[in-house]
């Protein structure tokens, strides 16, 4: 904090600057194949958001430009918990919702409302970086747990519960992305969600089930939410407009236990009273007249072309240079080198030599801190520049390994 | 936390609910006066909104409804640097700006990077009691100074700044709203403005000017901004589009010393990543087409006819029993009654039998917790309801005497 130190609380010590924000600003306005970054592609914006804006705006105006209760618009949050419903998560007599601006609010609450330092939160590894960053800065100890294909491995998870049970400790929540996992865009199998509940009740600790991209997978999935499984409303369900309607507007929420909302709303209110009105008149709009369904579609279609480009660029390109996830849904994929190159070492020689971003891997393993890693963004960039990025990144390992 | 206490985290002892945002449930949809609230009359909305947004999501579709920096859009920072200055606010060559949720946002992310436990922070009494709780779930320790029409007496300051001194103590900041202060609606003269930097400088601390009324004052005022008269960037410069243009955009901004900004925007990036991109270009928009001071020119006008109202109505029928503020702005008056009257314990009387709602004054003074006191809202109810308002708790008051 330069000249500010004295002042600074001691919690500044644990921010960290995100990497990816940090990349993508030196990615910025220049010639560059950006594989880094993790936007949604603007095709899939709807044209008509404009009318149904117009529209609130004319008959609404009074409403929707004043203040509104901290836990969100009475009427949006009864359509989102109807909506939530349709997409298929079953929800108890006892559950809430709230809405926060964006999820990275609702995560960001949920760790304040739970977590105190030295407290242990289970992580996926590799884990979406922005919610590790949440649990960190509120002094979180993580208990990484490896996944693959099919998500968690609950048997791993098990035993470190055994273990941490026989040191007389135990976990406090879990945090786990398991449809389309950011940002292996892996999905947990029904029996390690049936397996994760077990050991919730078992030991006693709460679930983040993170679901921001579950409603355009591309395929058809078979799966229950760990929402639907959860007898005893563990689970705080936590999603998001980002990726089904607009990540500008900043509207997220969370679905748990009334008496966690309750507390979710007692924190929002000292962060920013309420989340922006017309946002959520806007989503509302949108659910209600079926935009969301249509930018739903449009998404599957968009992203599962792009995700097939990628996939396709790697297999011509780096299948005997490295391994990489093959995601079902979402916007990644993580790429494990064969060999043992820091991928954080090379970046700013593929950023300005072979004009490519990646995000280096290894802040997306919190605990193992894998370095030959990187993380390939498909959801943005057009196909042709999928194709080439990848293939630029090819090229600089392919020379990296010779050197 | 009910069920759930055993995972609730050690800060959650600190929550408060908002007793204004209760009592507003309270009288929601009943046919009761209410001066207890805090929001714009909507007539200073302005029509030209919706065409500004049909604009913007015509035009730059792609860009406002995608993510943006968590300090704001560029072109926006900009467009608020030169606002402020306009305003009348002197900038240093070394301040920078960040956008935030409404200055809600801005209180609490200087809190989270200044404020550890026992840090002392010096409050006005009356305070705005949004800004106090934020201080007080950082664990903050509050030196109350009294303030009058003219603002926090400095003198009183002054002794306390000598005497933590004589214990080894030093506050770390002030919280101050020293224009059309919320909610005594008083303006601090520039002899103690110029004042309060000498003790900030002289004692080390920095100062929040949070200054969401300046500019609509009811009559012409002579002073300088705190942020104008700070040498040496001490002051961060708090402001909000809430009353200005729309709170229900949620944008407000912070401009203080680059090192504070990025240790601002580094605190944010967990909790909601960046404001809403719509809100950002509907604010700029706003600002280039003149509808921002179009808005306070109608505010001025509105809440100005409003405040004599009001004033007419305590002269008229609380002279005997009370001594009120006198607001040269802002939304707020706030009642002194001459008897030791608990206002706390009466409300429930007021909305019920005497269909008047108004805040116990007791939480705006977190330290001395005036019991006899409350305020006032005149920036809502139309001129009538003002009047009427008051003479309900004037014979409320009268009847609470006699018995």
């Amino acid at each position: 904090m330069d000249g500010y130190s004295r002042f600074a609380s001691k919690r500044t010590t644990l921010f960290r600057a995100s990497e990816i924000r940090e990349l993508l600003k030196l990615t910025e306005g220049k010639d560059i194949i950006s594989l880094a970054g993790g936007l949604p592609d603007p095709r899939v914006f709807d044209e008509r958001l404009k009318d149904i804006t117009s529209r609130i705006l004319e008959d609404q105006r009074d409403l929707a430009l004043q203040y509104s209760p901290t836990a969100g618009v009475t009427e949006f949050r009864k359509t989102l918990i109807e909506f939530t419903r349709d997409k298929g998560v079953k929800l108890g007599p006892e559950d809430d919702v709230i809405v926060t601006t964006g999820s990275q609010e609702s995560l960001y609450l949920i760790a304040r409302v739970l977590v105190d330092p030295g407290d242990i939160v289970i992580i996926e590894e590799p884990t979406y970086l922005a919610a590790a960053n949440v649990f960190r800065e509120h002094g979180a100890v993580f208990k990484a747990i490896p996944i693959d294909h099919d998500g968690m491995k609950t048997e791993i998870l098990e035993e470190r519960l055994r273990q941490l049970k026989s040191e007389g400790k135990k976990p406090k929540l879990a945090y786990l992305v398991p449809t389309c996992q950011n940002p292996s865009g892996s999905t947990m199998t029904q029996e390690r969600r049936k397996h994760l509940i077990e050991l919730a009740e078992q030991y006693d600790f709460l679930i983040i089930e993170d679901d921001p991209y579950s409603f355009f997978t591309f395929e058809p999935l078979q799966f229950d939410y760990l929402k639907t499984l959860d007898p005893n409303y563990r689970v705080l369900y936590v999603s998001t407009f980002s990726k089904i309607l607009a990540p500008g507007l900043r509207i997220g929420w969370t679905i748990a236990h009334k008496d966690l909302v309750r507390y979710i709303e007692l924190a929002k209110q000292t962060v920013d009273l309420h989340s922006s009105t017309l946002s959520q008149y806007i989503a509302m709009e949108a659910i209600k007249k079926g935009i969301v369904e249509d930018t739903i579609e449009r998404a599957r279609i968009l992203y599962k072309e792009k995700r097939d480009a990628m996939m396709e660029a790697l297999e011509e390109h780096m299948s005997s240079l490295a391994t990489w996830t093959k995601p079902v849904g979402g916007f990644f994929t993580m790429v494990y080198l064969n060999v043992d190159l820091d991928t954080k070492a090379l970046v700013n020689e593929a950023v300005t030599k072979y004009k490519v971003a990646y995000v280096p891997g290894e802040s997306f393993f919190p605990v193992t801190k894998k370095k030959n890693t990187m993380r390939l963004n498909f959801s943005y960039p057009p196909p042709e520049k999928i194709r080439e990025g990848v293939k630029r990144i090819a090229t600089l390992v392919k020379e990296k390994i010779k050197a």
